[in-house]
């Protein structure tokens, strides 16, 4: 599917009343350096603007419509794919939006979000239709698409209080200064480096390790994800494949 | 549509191969006195007999197709209320569970879980089709709802740490023992009554009463939820109306 038909999917549906198409839509978070002096990075994500009706010409989720030989995740890491080139490095399931009116013909989405790793990201200006904005300030979007974003951000801001979800966004290895700036992005606020040290070795999240990064001030100890606790905790949910 | 429809609709779908349909399914979590001496209550859960392939003769989840001109948690408390005659203390929406084997014709079910008040429910026992099972200990029922009911579960017991949604299975008014006795059957084990009261007396999600429920012992005081927390918190999420 390519971006422009991905982007247009809500004006193609045609049938009865009764046709209740599904759509798989994703919010996708990077991190990108900062403008603004105050903080190191900003969250971005891409968006596509759509070239037909209904509400041609405005920015929407990146999307398209869910194939009948398809998993749910499948259909988000291949829309991620299609719009990023990339691969993520956590996924998972937002909501299923389904309001009668979301659009002109009945489209509930099942949306999933998604972290790329710093390291990864690169911007696909080249790619038609795609563009990627800060999710600071981001409105105008196309059907509900505003809402979603804002609740994936505020899922994103919640899991960082009990889970490892910020590391999906770093290296294999990085520094407790990496994860607090990271922190600091995700919450758009700076935090106290020693509250932030005390609170992140009261956890079992990360791991250090024996290396360091040399810079200009003292070498700072390399640390990585505790790989038996993961990014985050899904209980009894049999993981998606994807 | 009457119960044995509701429970059979997996096996109506036809179509072509590209057709995907759409099912709201409900995990129906209510109290009721336990039989087994060592707690005061357990959970249980309605589930409906399906009376057609697949899985004739199996227990399923509450549910139907969407309707094209209905919302999904008003899908879902409309499915409730066919099964059971009652209206939910809580709705929320659990997962959209999408793998493409889950069922013979490719069906996507958005679930929804939701709370009975303890004083509204009485078994339906007249109810074709339909019986309440305790959830702990059950298993074998069609598709893949076993894995559907423990993540409900799960979400629940989850829950009860930073939200007061225990509440939503209670009356109006209840006293710090109605509300611990509710966190043992969620949990499956007993509480001691001093840490609870602590525990629970930290967070602003009950509300005390000049009122006092007389009994054998020295009266105890009555709760009430605080409603502005209300039983749980959805950030930016607009409310479904159901």
């Amino acid at each position: 599917m390519t971006q422009s038909n991905a982007a247009s999917t809500h004006g193609a549906a045609t049938g009865s009343d009764s046709e209740i198409r599904l759509a798989v839509s994703t919010v996708i978070f990077a991190l990108r350096r900062a403008k603004h002096p105050s903080k190191k990075w900003e969250i971005v994500m891409p968006v596509v603007r759509r070239t037909r009706d209904p509400h041609e010409g405005k920015w929407a989720l990146p999307g398209g419509w869910l194939r009948a030989s398809e998993g749910l995740a499948a259909a988000a890491t291949r829309t991620l794919a299609e719009t990023t080139g990339l691969h993520p490095a956590y996924v998972e399931q937002l909501y299923a939006f389904g309001a009668v009116e979301r659009s002109t013909t009945r489209v509930v989405s099942v949306v999933y979000w998604a972290l790329l790793r710093a390291d990864a990201v690169r911007e696909r200006a080249e790619l038609e239709n795609v563009e990627w904005f800060a999710v600071d300030g981001l409105w105008g979007l196309a059907f509900d698409h505003d809402e979603i974003v804002q609740y994936a951000l505020w899922r994103l801001q919640n899991k960082l209080d009990y889970s490892g979800i910020a590391q999906g966004f770093l290296p294999e290895l990085f520094t407790l200064s990496d994860l607090r700036e990271v922190h600091e992005a995700v919450l758009n606020k700076p935090l106290d480096p020693a509250n932030f040290r005390r609170q992140v070795e009261s956890t079992d999240e990360i791991v250090s390790t024996n290396e360091f990064r040399k810079g200009s001030h003292r070498p700072a100890r390399l640390y990585r994800t505790n790989i038996e606790k993961g990014l985050a905790n899904h209980g009894p949910l049999q993981p998606e494949s994807h």
